[in-house]
């Protein structure tokens, strides 16, 4: 039994044997070749760093695993340096682990794992150590991956739900929800489709953008929960209200119009290419525009305020009245990520 | 409905809402409760490096997910700092993963996550970045974890498998094949039982002392396959042989007694907690010493020799005949790490 694209995933391909490193040498290492990645070794050795070290890490489990616009291994590599890009920092380094279920097809792993390489390639990040397990069939949905991120903080950055005062403007950096959307009609199980693309993508373009500008406080991806969400953990954080106006946040029609079918609030669905950025009165104008001149920020907006006289994050509709957007408990869609 | 340790898991602990928010705060914060881990970020940062930095990543799928002498709380911050350990390098933080299945106790989750603490806490590393993502019913075998290691490189530490030669000595810290051994009895599935514990444990203390040894060429904590599977590696990458003397190599006798009852080579059973390591001939002496005098050393010995005439592993059996150990091609015990 030889390892080739055309073949299935089995058991032994995990556990250390000469199938694992086949698996590994001609599969995984090509697609992600770079110096750095030395499978003979248990640990890889990493230049020294410049600038504080930055880390963070996350799980994916998306449901399916292609989607338009993406793939779980795509959106690995985007998911985890955008967590790092809104800390302030610059990605550098990447680790993986796999989790493969007994059965799955070589040539797809071959592909997403491909996916992954191309997304860490082009924003300057190279995997530089991974790990491989295969568990029986029907004890992990496909493909579970989780990615772990290095980078530096530039110099002077100093970022964080702290630093938010009242009076601040919320700003995102594009239109919201496009990734929850788009992979849930990807599992076609409302009988919906649409052209709609994930918005994954790497922030660092944005993030990088509002260097230097004294009045950012706090950035973040919207990711699980969506911009809500983030609204809410900036409010229990800091005990100050957010105020959003409807109007003023980007929302495409295709989301628009898959929200009103189903009875989704957008503001709840995850962006895996979006910043929420908190910025002070004075410099929210400069921020956007610094956004708006990048292709990736053509739609930003300034759509809220920080308000000190509650500690609720309150929707001011199209119609002008107030609805307060109530904590998530439970997504309506699961698996996004 | 509120998270509690009597409660189970549902899907919704991971779709980033508030019911997520208190699991983290309430079951696995306080297990791991250190100053930087701040749940409120995406990415960690951490104090600047002293020393080059060393990163290394592992998932966890062992089962059962509790075994006599650890579980798999313990056994990724093992696995993963021993990773760092062995390439000279001094851990200092771990990144963590979850994965947990819909209907996971989370009184057993919290008892586990507590275990991980305790095994970072007593090894000197701190958990700074985390991820939790729950999967439906059937689709994770209970709980999966992914666990990343940072370290810095001990200054002078030039280790690698190219630095080995002809004539250097194999050493092992201790027993073989404890932890596989140990795993699969807890199984029950051969209707086998017995006291033998697991060897997961911290080899820190044993590649620390043979920090500054000249003669150390390459050290490597032979997990899944085993000590003979890190021979093949070895021998894969320079092109030399290794034997291995039987006689010398301390199994203990309960796995022995295993190994002889099921057919089992105890050279291809992992270990979680020993160190082989390639000493030149000059130096294997003091190397030897130096594991004698620690408590997880007293049973280390010199176990074998490089060889150029040969490039495979050969075993020379407690009668004097010579047996090739075969390279590994499928584990007979999946899921030991």
């Amino acid at each position: 039994m030889a390892t080739s694209e055309e073949g299935l995933i089995e058991l032994c391909h995990g556990n250390g044997g000469w199938l694992m490193h086949e698996l590994i040498e001609d599969i995984i290492r090509p697609a992600l070749a770079n110096p750095m990645l030395d499978t003979q070794l248990d640990a890889a050795k990493l230049p020294a760093l410049e600038g504080l070290p930055v880390i963070t890490t996350d799980g994916f489990t998306v449901q399916p695993l292609e989607f338009p616009g993406g793939d779980i291994g795509s959106l690995a590599v985007h998911g985890t340096i955008n967590d790092l890009a809104v800390s302030g920092a610059v990605p550098l380094y990447l680790t993986l682990n796999l989790f493969i279920e007994e059965g799955f097809e070589i040539s797809r792993l071959a592909r997403l794992i491909k996916s992954l390489g191309q997304a860490a390639d082009s924003t300057g990040v190279v995997v530089v150590a991974g790990d491989t397990k295969v568990l029986p069939r029907g004890q992990c949905g496909g493909i579970y991956l989780a990615t772990t991120g290095i980078g530096t903080l530039a110099p002077g950055t100093n970022l964080g739900m702290g630093f938010v005062q009242p009076g601040d403007k919320v700003l995102v950096s594009g239109p919201i929800g496009d990734h929850g959307t788009a992979v849930m009609l990807a599992r076609e199980q409302f009988g919906l489709s649409g052209t709609l693309l994930s918005d994954s993508a790497s922030v660092l373009p944005l993030t990088l953008a509002l260097q230097g500008l004294d009045g950012i406080r706090f950035m973040r991806d919207p990711t699980r929960g969506g911009l809500a969400t983030v609204a809410y953990e900036l409010c229990r954080a800091t005990g100050l209200g957010i105020n959003l106006w409807q109007e003023a946040i980007p929302v495409s029609d295709q989301v628009r119009g898959v929200c009103d079918l189903l009875g989704y609030d957008p503001y709840y669905l995850a962006c895996e290419g979006r910043v929420m950025a908190i910025v002070s009165m004075s410099d929210a104008p400069s921020a956007l525009k610094r956004w708006q001149a990048l292709p990736a920020g053509s739609h930003a907006a300034i759509v809220g305020e920080i308000q000190s006289n509650h500690s609720r994050v309150v929707l001011t509709t199209d119609y002008g009245g107030e609805r307060i957007l109530e904590e998530l408990e439970d997504d309506p869609l699961p698996r996004i990520c």
